[in-house]
């Protein structure tokens, strides 16, 4: 499955796509509004504004109405994004400087509270009848982004970390707000609570299907198909779902080399990713992280399927689900 | 006039501090938490809010209504402080270190991250027939307070900045939050348009002279009434009021004297305090300081004068203003 044969994502994403371009943005002072607008224009798939007009699609409502405040879902990850670039500092984001790189960090810090604030201007466009929940909704999946991404800096700095943790750290950085872009969506069609909450927790699934996906490519994807430096995670030391779980089957032996090769900053970038790769293979965990994402994908499928509608018009979430987990691009 | 002295000010200052301190703040993750905590208890003389009240007051409004958006406002500017105090690297606030400081510049961004959040929380505990002018009031805030702060850090970086930029930069930077303080009360209280326009051109006005006091104080203000460290914006190189009048009536070889003893970072803190002092007062500046100070905080009383309500009503906003202006302590 290409993402380009999901027609109804591919339309809502040029929709998406021209919104933000004709967004109107504020010139000065330029320091300020050139990164943001430079940030704008790095692209990314859009998924989040695209998720909502799916799931307000999904339940009969008015896409018109979901649009700016879909995009108020995209301003809040861009913000997310330029802050944990300055965290844990990457360099690169979409094969460009990322803003503390390009200007510096206090213009990334300011750039970032904007698109905050942007992100709320956006979300208030939602009609003023579902305001409240719509608001409710996003400051209580801000808070939980925020506690997310404290939880992933603690796990950095921390020997071991446990499975449960993990997975719950990473629902909390990177599931719940595609969660809440679904959500979003269904209040907007008006959705009743039990549907609201099975897109919801749909999402949540599917969310975090989707990070041990990337940690899985991250370390056995190919770069032709995913355009991304292989082995990322492991030169900048990351604990992945990978590299927690070999941690969690290897003997104290292998444990001691797990962790001493994992923080070894001298040994040369290739036979840094190949030992660490080989030891995942001997301890199986490629596959023990197949079966997780596999479980967790089965229950967001699940969720879907016990969604009071008909079936039908499930299939673009479903076919978009999909190219989630088989992404190599 | 003791700010003691005033009766509204203290009692409604008392609620806001009960109404602090019975937040329900989450604990987990205490990395996160804490920090927050913490910038919540250094305290402050949370005028915010208390205008925020005082305003709903002198519009005849139900202050209960007024207080959580009002503490909204607080969260808002404390978000503000801690990332200022990275951006500028201050290392003490309020007596205590600064969280990038006691903690370190990750925690101190995404615990002003959360404050962000926090405070959005508290504004939508406005009415909800009130909601979206008191969220569109926020918003239109927030923005004007992140361009003010990007141009405070340009005017850092520009070696001659004119007195009229440097106005429009407090204006956004510090006058626009108590502008927008005092009409939040006023929308809450259901006032008029233009009642809320001469209460927030009050809150401009005032806020402007305000900061033009600030500068004077830091400069010719005595340690024992301040309780500051005199002459720290003069040892930070910051370009104040002071600098900037100075700069704008020197001759061309003063102005060169004047810029090279704002960077000069080898010369003794004292004497550099008492150079650049002597320099404002041959200049005469600190007298043209106190001028506009003045002008400013006279057309704050003459918006105020002109709002349509009984005008012993204001007497409680007008010793505030008084205080704010003569405040040594």
């Amino acid at each position: 499955m290409e993402l380009t044969q999901i027609n109804q994502f591919v339309n809502y994403q040029k929709l998406v796509e021209k919104a933000i371009s004709d967004m109107d943005i504020a010139k000065e002072p330029e320091e300020l509004y050139k990164p943001v607008q430079y940030f704008l224009k790095l692209g990314g798939k859009r998924i989040r504004p695209v998720l909502c007009l799916m799931s307000c699609e999904l339940f009969s409502g008015d896409v018109n109405d979901a649009l700016q405040p879909g995009i108020g879902l995209e301003l809040f990850h861009n913000f997310t994004l330029i802050h944990d670039d300055i965290m844990d500092n990457s360099k690169v984001r979409r094969g460009k400087e990322t803003i503390h790189i390009k200007w510096d960090t206090n213009t990334a810090i300011l750039a970032g509270d904007l698109f905050q604030v942007m992100a709320l201007d956006y979300i208030m466009k939602t009609e003023p009848e579902k305001l409240l929940p719509a608001l409710e909704l996003f400051t209580q999946a801000s808070t939980k982004v925020c506690e997310g991404q404290q939880w992933d800096m603690i796990f950095e700095d921390q020997e071991e970390v446990n499975l449960r943790d993990y997975i719950k750290m990473i629902e909390l950085k990177t599931a719940t707000l595609l969660a809440a872009s679904l959500k979003l969506g269904a209040i907007i069609a008006n959705a009743n609570p039990n549907e609201q909450k099975l897109i919801y927790d749909y999402g949540i699934y599917l969310g975090t299907a989707f990070q041990i996906q990337d940690d899985i490519l991250d370390t056995f994807g190919s770069h032709e198909k995913t355009g991304k430096k292989v082995g990322g995670d492991i030169l900048a030391g990351k604990k992945t779902y990978l590299f927690i779980k070999a941690l969690e089957k290897a003997e104290a032996r292998q444990q001691k080399l797990l962790l001493l090769l994992l923080k070894n900053q001298e040994i040369p970038p290739d036979e840094k990713i190949k030992k660490m790769r080989d030891f995942y293979i001997l301890l199986g965990v490629k596959r023990d992280a197949e079966k997780a994402r596999d479980k967790y994908y089965e229950n967001a499928i699940l969720k879907l399927m016990r969604i009071p509608v008909d079936d039908n018009l499930k299939n673009p979430l479903i076919e978009l689900s999909e190219f989630l987990m088989s992404r190599e691009h």
